[in-house]
């Protein structure tokens, strides 16, 4: 029965419109001509894994150049080797002299002596996943040899990732999430070094803000006075000079320099009054000598492979995150782009070769990025140097830093932190988009009460959520016409434009699926009704007009939707028309013959050319007396 | 030095503008009013939460009839009950006459003796996760009463999500999902139905095909030919029954009264031949009598009580995506519409008052409902049909269906079963929808080869997943000029659009978000380097046009993209235009004061006004002589 109704719709139509209108002036929609599916395939692969088009750079070059640029692709060093200059150079080297206690920090860090951030929390994972396996004080030696495996294996994992692509996950760490994963960080890392200022032996091995002041508050006895004010003097002396370089770029120089001069003074004034016996922390003898080779202990096989595996697929995935955030932060700060694979394949070499010479775990760590950051270095030859320096330090140098007392790293690091929480981000978010806000909050409180993983799963979660809500609940707009154009707008952004009277004319914004079509349906006959009612005195609307332009796909469950829309707008005595469908929309209605079902009449390429049609009919509709409005009983079906 | 780029764009662009085109033809783009942000919460709020206005009703209503309204609308059964007529009231009998040996199931389905899908499915997780608390060997007694608790809390827990209207979370199961689901369960609870035909007295209590299966071939020895020609021979029966009333609508009869038929037959049968004594399996003794009340041996505290809890909550979650699947599955086939928030009340009501009596988890049973829509009937009095059956039933009936055989219901079962698998709708996915038909497929197989659960679980996914990566990647479309129009469209979906020289028209097909801006940048800077070498000889563009029509929506991380994109293309010596942008997209990007940054005359309401100032300027620079293009090497920054 409905489909008679249509085609005497259409059949009215036809008649009408070859002589009220030029119907030439109409224009088709078109369908796109069909793809084969192993194209359509090919298409989504590429968009999804290679949208950056790799190997666009090979096309058409001669084989030798083809070797040359596939080189420098996996190794970025030569790509920017020959443009390094003395200049970079001297930026690299200043920023690495801070790099220097950082570096002690880095290697105390293995002994379990002071914690940093970053290096914290990767060693607590490891070691909490790898006590469940073996118990470090029964049998260190395999707990070491495990942990050097997993690392090894974390490594492959990591590796894989990126050569398999799936770089584009790390594009979910948003820049909100950043912002407040960074501040969280920031507080964090700050945290643990009141360790330092306030001169306490022991501290708590967690790293959310409730633990570390229970420890710090149980502790109040043991405060040293002295190295809370040598701790505030040095943290206000750095404050201040990076103040001033920042007030004046050209004396970038003086923030530059601070660090060392801290150590350097910090150094001295403890050589010159031995506060050391009056309880200041120093940080001793270091053993000297380089890493020992220990490719041949990774323990691949046996009883513990199924342990390692997993802990080494975990490690990688948490520490690939961290590492990746922290990249992508200073990234965004400096204006450059990081890519998600190559960053990958980079740090599952990182790990695979460093557990053959006694290195577990690393990634990029925040406090020494941090430092590294605010020292102002240019290239990775910050990175080459400072490995130089490690050398260097572990042959030959342990011995000059046995008297820098910790608190002055404390200080350095501290300071670096503070530079770090961006305020005027978080205010610029909650200005522009109270979602973003939200999930920096999350991400921040995350972060600085729970830990880090934490913090980024809840942010990335509360993310996720928005994309799938705002999919789930798109937008819906009532149309109208601007004087004295063709164009119709939301009457809601263009007060200006004005509802043609008997056309209902709504826009869709987003595409149709499962997860919005039950939606869908009650909005638009929502409309419908509130439409219905603005008019009660008999002049309702007998066409509706869907904009599809921003209808960008559609599923079967959107399809079955429209169907069935078409159907109940029918019983309401309405007529069904649709606008601009865009190519896959069109595409999936003629595959679903559902065209057919609609009136291929009545799927026009603009909202313009439908209203004048509409219009028309209405026009000679009243001039003919005839008001062929369907009955509500016709169609029970 | 970009500032002055643009604004040194922009004075010749209101230089020229002004003397060669009217100014006055161009339409300015509203930002829409701004709202208070209590406003926009309550609007989300209510599209969330409240989409199909349940409140609406009671608006301008007396008391009295709100009163009315309101109790109609949590007890539908008034809706209907008014306009329920003895026509249906016959196809409800007809349809229940066959609902009693799924009853009888269900009753023995509590012994643990013949299981059925849903039933068994449901008891199983009780089951599993029960049997950590209590052992039901060693203590009956609280096992039961563990399990009764269990279920008056998942009630609780299912009546609050429905109250706290949730309801909208069962959007997420689609149509794909509900076909690879319903086809899924058919087999399943037909390869339970081998345990009557095959005359097995063991059978594995896992419902996945390999364990059915392995369990079948072990025992080839105790197979029974009598039951297997029995059962062979009622189920061609059935399916010839319902074959004839398929192809004529008028013998519906045939196919109702199939089941009841069968019953009788194999009862008579084995009264007449005592077949039973040859192994043939009957339902023997039935325990009479009605439920004993058991609302005193509710344990809701205790030790057990975290437990219950527990249990509680997940089996209130996995009954509820159950039985609305089911529920949703055949209102599909006949196209009416569930509403999830009533539902989810509904059964967490059932749930709470079911376990006072001795009764405990339940939900929609797939097998059950799949006989009662196989018998035609009409509305819910079905379900009060069948409860008074089953009370007689428990009372005075028992005995009746003593020397019923079970396979007799097994084929009853199976012949509903293979009903309800769509191949053809299967096939419509495949034809319209490719990855709905991945969709269907895993939650068929997750059905067949795991559980429910799983089946659910990974269709569920798959279908976010494919939400998310489009959202990701969203499409970008080059637009062209349909000859002698101001309409500009996809130059692949239509082929006969023109490109304009010297200007590049983009179409971005979807919200910017953090999850797609890295992409966007690219795929936009790939559309202009491909245009740059499309026209290598010098006749490049100098205009880059972003349409923003299908941009719903956008984050600060989408802004963020805008500027830099803004940028890089500047740096290329191209101006970058926006055409149309929505009124979210307007209002954040004023927030973020980033339409300063891009231009207030660089953004316009339409393609075609964007492309008549653009041309315009590209001809009087051509007039003038004068190549303003900017240099690659001016904006290092």
């Amino acid at each position: 029965m409905n489909t008679t109704n249509v085609s005497g719709h259409v059949n009215g139509l036809s008649d009408i419109v070859q002589n009220d209108l030029e119907m030439s002036s109409l224009h088709k929609v078109s369908v796109r001509p069909p793809e084969s599916m192993m194209h359509s395939i090919k298409d989504s692969v590429k968009e999804t894994f290679f949208p950056d088009d790799p190997f666009k750079q090979f096309k058409n070059q001669p084989r030798k150049r083809k070797l040359l640029l596939g080189v420098r692709y996996i190794f970025p060093i030569l790509e920017w080797a020959p443009r390094y200059s003395f200049k970079f150079f001297r930026s690299d080297l200043i920023a690495d002299s801070s790099f220097v206690p950082p570096l002690v920090y880095a290697i105390l860090g293995s002994s379990r002596d002071i914690a940093i951030g970053g290096v914290a929390i990767t060693s607590l994972i490891l070691a909490s996943a790898l006590e469940k396996e073996v118990s470090h004080t029964q049998n260190p030696e395999l707990y070491l040899h495990l942990a050097l495996s997993a690392t090894f294996l974390a490594g492959i994992f990591q590796a894989i990732m990126g050569i398999f692509r799936l770089g584009f996950i790390i594009d979910f760490l948003s820049h909100a999430t950043l912002i407040g994963f960074m501040a969280g960080a920031a507080v964090v890392v700050s945290l643990q070094q009141l360790k330092g200022f306030l001169g306490l032996k022991e501290f708590t091995k967690k790293t959310d803000i409730v633990s570390v002041m229970r420890s710090v508050w149980k502790q109040t006895d043991k405060w040293k006075w002295e190295t809370i004010v040598i701790g505030i003097a040095f943290l206000c002396f750095l404050l201040i000079t990076r103040h001033i370089s920042k007030k004046k770029p050209k004396l970038f120089w003086i923030s530059a320099a601070a660090p060392l001069t801290t150590i350097i003074i910090g150094t001295l004034l403890v050589l010159s009054t031995h506060l050391e016996k009056h309880g200041v922390q120093i940080i001793g003898n270091l053993k000297s000598g380089l890493n020992p080779v220990t490719v041949n202990d990774l323990v691949l096989n046996g009883k513990h492979l199924k342990a390692i595996i997993k802990i080494g697929l975990i490690i990688s995935i948490i520490t690939i995150t961290e590492g990746v955030a922290i990249g992508r932060t200073f990234a965004l700060i400096k204006k450059y782009h990081i890519d998600g694979n190559k960053e990958m394949i980079a740090m599952g070499m990182m790990n695979m070769i460093g557990p053959c010479f006694s290195c577990y775990m690393t990634t990029g760590i925040f406090s020494r990025t941090a430092v590294n950051f605010n020292a102002g270095c240019k290239t990775a030859v910050s990175n080459i140097v400072m490995s130089i320096a490690v050398m260097l330090t572990l042959l030959f140098l342990t011995s000059l830093f046995h008297y820098t007392p910790l608190v002055a790293l404390s200080s350095i690091i501290t300071s670096a932190m503070l530079g770090l929480i961006d305020i005027q981000g978080a205010h610029h978010l909650w200005k522009v988009d109270k979602v973003d806000f939200l999930v920096a909050m999350a991400a921040f409180v995350g972060v600085v009460f729970g830990n880090i993983e934490i913090g980024l799963a809840v942010a990335v979660t509360i993310s996720v959520l928005r994309v799938i809500l705002h999919v789930s609940r798109p937008h819906t707009a009532v149309l109208g016409n601007i004087p004295n154009t063709t164009i119709y707008r939301n009457t809601e952004q263009y007060p200006d434009a004005k509802r043609v009277p008997g056309i209902l004319i709504l826009r869709i914004d987003g595409p149709i699926y499962f997860s919005n079509s039950s939606y869908l349906r009650e909005r638009i006959m929502r409309w419908i009704d509130d439409e219905e009612e603005r008019k009660d005195n008999g002049n309702t609307s007998q066409y509706v007009i869907l904009d599809m332009a921003p209808v960008t796909t559609i599923d079967t469950s959107g399809i079955k939707m429209l169907e069935e829309l078409k159907r109940t707008v029918e019983i309401k005595g309405l007529q069904l028309v649709l606008s601009n469908p865009g190519s896959d929309l069109m595409e999936k209605l003629q595959k679903a013959r559902l065209i057919e079902i609609l009136g291929e009449n009545w799927i026009f390429l603009t909202i313009s050319e439908a209203v004048k049609v509409c219009c028309s009919l209405l026009n000679s509709r009243k001039l003919n007396g005839e008001m062929n409005i369907d009955n509500d009983d016709q169609g029970g079906g």
